[in-house]
């Protein structure tokens, strides 16, 4: 690992990124693998300094909107803090679960709450075919609003969870398996399971699986996708990870045996998620008031969901991953067996062992969520840094 | 325009504002013709900064405690954004729609949350007769706070909107209406049509028009106000109008029609609002809890609404207008005909015309909002600004 | 009082509190006199700091987390203030008032939100037996984060009510006092009425009479506790009380009389408190979910509660205090007969008097809270006090 910020500044001199300036973050895929590296590295670096004391803000004053369209207690709090980080103060704007506010009003409320704002982070992933649609007309209504001179700066979107992606998360469990093997050199062949498991909320976003395999594929690994017929995710993002594959040397693959998935696996990442041909439906469904087709479905839902509670990861299936000893990844929080619930996807002895990593994985957030705003905010992210250091304000006063 | 902090400055220099030290903001009318000048120019000139990437913060810690008995989003950021401007942190205080809370509790609450208060700002718009009063009642008890120690500073009182005025929406609406028409010294006969349209929610606050008569009268400009019969204003704002257009040069008529409003004006602020009187009545109902007294009234209030359907911004009216290209004003958000509902206030070719305008009027909000606070906590404003220039302290650092 | 900031200094310099640093702060019985003393010292320095426009940010960027598992406004802004005071911005985490999230998801959620977290303030005291504990249970587990690398610092715990101690409230009440009787030499043989009075919302905390005699016998004041019967208090902090009075050549008593408490008083602190035991039982039912339980618990308390409405500070009884003019103290809102009830805890003409008073009480809370990080987070306070003044950075750009 690192031991200077010379390192870092030295790995982003050898990537190309430079169209992530005044860029925005929707979709892992969007990206270069360079333009990836450079947020890995962005990442690391700032955490370099903060552990060392340093000031990394870039920002002397300026607003972070988030704006969450879904409850969210981890989310808002890395987004708050990779603000804080860079020196912008966190507004929230709650616009609750509905579906309304799209089209003019998204324009004008885009707008409205942009004056100062820095960076707009949103979180959108209750409705298949919306979240991603949405965070593009907040992107061009701002970007509009910028070049209509009505904004003293566009604001940079993050994207912190749509329909379709969850970069924020992803990057972030990349960037732990990345220091847990020692580099992204090493990660050529290894193993990696996304798998589905049970749990007794059944309706948890697609968002996780498919950034992982449109992730995953990107470094030469062997990624296994594993689900019970019916959980199938967008047939696009399995198109995405299958070209990744292609182009980067590994592996994608698809199984609806969760035994086979495990097999020898470096990595594992057992999940729920709820079937993509439902969430299509449900949107449907929520779009025209259907209340009652609702309830219909969640009740179907529910049914098909209990037909699979041996989705486990249990100590069994443990012992046949790599030496036993496959890396387990969970986005958190994760319905334990016998501890948030009856029957879950995960075996509470297997949770235990990998407590301090997924903690760990989790940490790396706020860094992956302030390298993003960074990159797009520095037009020469290492001159920065580099000033960063040299100017050496404390973060906290120490006497 | 100006091109130089200096044109700023020399325009102060010329302006008396010294009352407005340690001042607050309630109603337009309370200030000095030199004292509204002088917002304006600070405005500007904070703006001219920012664009500059130049800090503007004239505080190290402090709060601004924003305080809504209304929903509100705009107003929030709006308030959040001109607090983060100077360098205050935003500390939001809900107290809900309910009428309660006022004496002893407020001299209270007012103390309990200002121990590190710079500025409160207050939306209270629901009810007749009692926004205002609670502004000055809280303005009131902070003062009487520190005058008796228990405070460290005194927070200054801006008025984000009350039951008889809207100055920081009016006043960013006269900044705007300067700057589109290159200057204050080119309004002398400008025709202005405040006048009401319909909106299917019909129980809009009267604090924008009266806001708009109450200033747009001072700046010797022929203001009209228009609206069917039963939808007056405050009887004390009417009078307040009269006597500022006798004083400015202008003139202050009203009609019950439309379009005599729209005939030959340069700036049209077409926008539903309640009947004064109805408002009066409903606070009352509210007062003593008669719910089915409230019930009835909007029912009766919905069927006079109703009869009004014609008042409606349209092309043909437009054409009407000076050169058929008068400025077209509102708050936001407007009600657009086929857009957010069938019959609204304003056609939607009109609006999609003037959406870049419209969304620059409500640009100017924050800065409006931060002048009278920067007003009220600096002895020699342009002493502060000259630092600030020769300090240049970068808001985002660039590299 | 001291008129140099170096009296605090020196004043620091002869006290030992050196495991203040990287520590908690849950209740102030946990505490030795000297480490209370450091707080008061700190507090007024601060305070000092302040008065004279000289920041005392030690952070510059970090995040403050507000947990409060109950409504409240006053203790929310006074932490916000403590944070803000220091450097830190707050996030608020609001989990509601259920009695969940105890255990494994305390422990995560603790980790999660403290990423960027230099302090984590809780206020948590609705269930006997429930707060206290998990406020430790919240320290361990960022203790542990902290060790096991997921953290970058340790957050500090600050208690900002439980179910045994109100630590900041009575800090706050005792520093008051301090100031009000000239300093703490003064206070030897003063006599405390910490009393029980009526109000018509019988289920208040016991954490304020509980955290009152748990302090104010440890300065050799005479303390009496005053209630009707069936309204005692937790019985370790009476033995707490006890020890402590023994400890400080001051004393202990009970009464079931208001006016014996009264008698002579130098200092009155007459407000409500719910039943321990019924407090107990109602932890219980909540526990079992037996709402019917509690419908009926609470008919029984509001039956006895209403054969006390005489425990009342009225201006008869505050005649008999010393002098008749003892210090009248509340942690506020107060219930006021004839103001904000019927009859309350304090007549109308007698909390009028002390209003001025009462204010200054609850100014001090926020200097205790940012007293209370500052000392946990220094490893030299003394110098870093020294630093801020030499630094002499202005809080608010003067002009």
């Amino acid at each position: 690992m690192e031991k200077t910020l010379q390192a870092y500044i030295d790995k982003l001199d050898s990537l190309r990124f430079k169209d992530m300036y005044d860029g925005d973050f929707f979709l892992t895929w969007d990206k270069t693998g360079d333009e990836l590296d450079a947020v890995f590295a962005v990442a690391d670096a700032l955490r370099f300094l903060r552990e060392r004391n340093i000031s990394t803000k870039i920002f002397e004053s300026g607003l972070g909107v988030s704006l969450f369209r879904d409850n969210s207690t981890r989310t808002r709090f890395s987004f708050a803090s990779a603000c804080n980080l860079l020196g912008l103060e966190v507004q929230d704007l709650d616009e609750g679960k509905s579906q309304v506010a799209h089209g003019e009003t998204v324009r004008e409320t885009a707008n409205m709450i942009s004056f100062m704002a820095d960076v707009i982070g949103i979180r959108d992933d209750m409705y298949i075919g919306k979240g991603h649609t949405y965070q593009k007309e907040v992107a061009e209504a701002v970007a509009q609003g910028r070049r209509d001179g009505v904004l003293e700066q566009k604001p940079t979107l993050v994207n912190l969870q749509c329909d379709i992606d969850h970069p924020t998360q992803c990057m972030a469990d990349m960037l732990h398996i990345i220091h847990e093997f020692g580099g992204v050199e090493n990660l050529k062949g290894k193993k990696v399971a996304m798998t589905w498991a049970y749990s007794p909320s059944y309706g948890k976003p697609l968002s996780v699986p498919q950034g992982v395999i449109g992730l995953m594929t990107r470094f030469g690994m062997d990624v296994v996708l594993a689900h019970p017929e019916g959980y199938e995710v967008m047939p696009e993002v399995e198109e995405v990870a299958r070209r990744n594959a292609a182009a980067s040397g590994g592996a994608f693959a698809k199984t609806h045996s969760m035994a086979e998935a495990f097999q020898g696996a470096d990595i594992v990442y057992p999940k729920s998620w709820a079937p993509f041909a439902a969430m299509e439906e449900r949107t449907e469904l929520y779009g025209r008031g259907d209340s009652e087709g609702i309830q219909a479905l969640e009740k179907r839902l529910l049914a098909q969901n209990a037909q699979h509670k041996d989705w486990c990861c249990t100590e069994e299936l443990m012992k046949t991953t790599r030496d036993g000893k496959a890396l387990y990844l969970h986005c958190l929080p994760a319905d334990i067996n016998g501890v948030s619930c009856v029957d879950g996807e995960v075996e509470a002895s297997v949770f235990d062992r990998y407590r301090t990593p997924l903690y760990k994985e989790a940490s790396f957030k706020p860094y992956i969520i302030a390298a993003m705003i960074f990159l797009a905010k520095c037009r020469d992210p290492q001159a920065v840094l580099k000033a960063l250091e040299a100017q050496g304000t404390k973060r906290q006063f120490a006497e």
